[in-house]
């Protein structure tokens, strides 16, 4: 199956690639929500986060580190967004988590807007369905 | 310092917990995007995810992946959004990872827009100083 990401990581497209190591490759985003926006992709083809194996967890995490701390050392960014979509809105079936610079005031405060609110009584019945699959 | 999650992790502030292990807790996020979004947490306080001690790194992740997989199990999701505001946006000083539910036509199609473009030659610009403090 055609995957514009390992095709990416292959070296067949083109990419401004920002870190490249053994199991990890980070590139800029194309279409940027701010300019500096990269994707970190595993090399090895998985879909989703659940499906990151588990020795790829710690470095998966320590790169997200290094370049959210990249974003403030090296493009004056005052924090950084860090994100994965699952499934819906996600583009590209290979995992990828988004860095992006962030900026007070850059217009993205709404990012979790609108809230909702539970009902009385509604909360615990949410946890109580999360609670039977994660026991 | 006074920390609301650090006072829900002592079990001085109540919360519909959904994981409770040694080193992380997740708990149902009172003001949800959707019904069933969740905050995971290092117990220990540290602010950001660079802050992030490296032995936690994989549990995180770990975490992470059985919450994302129980928005599907538990709640019907089609998949989920995970993120982290590190300092912009970010409500509370203590690291947390946002895990919501998603389905398709739930309205946040919207998330990552707007997008914006980089000019002919700029993006290497961008990426030259990623390189610069990733190396």
């Amino acid at each position: 199956m055609y995957c514009v990401f390992c095709q990416i990581i292959a070296g067949h497209l083109g990419a401004e690639i920002v870190l490249n190591e053994a199991h990890f490759m980070a590139f800029l985003d194309a279409r940027p929500v701010f300019k500096g926006h990269v994707l970190l992709v595993p090399k090895a083809h998985v879909e989703t986060l659940p499906d990151l194996p588990g020795e790829l967890r710690d470095g998966f995490v320590d790169a997200a580190q290094r370049l959210s701390t990249a974003m403030v050392a090296g493009l004056g960014a005052e924090g950084s967004f860090v994100a994965i979509n699952n499934t819906v809105s996600q583009s590209v079936p290979h995992l990828h988590q988004h860095v992006v610079p962030r900026t007070r005031g850059d217009g993205l405060r709404g990012f979790f807007w609108p809230r909702t609110k539970y009902d009385i009584g509604e909360a615990v019945g949410y946890a109580d369905k999360l609670r039977s699959v994660l026991a």
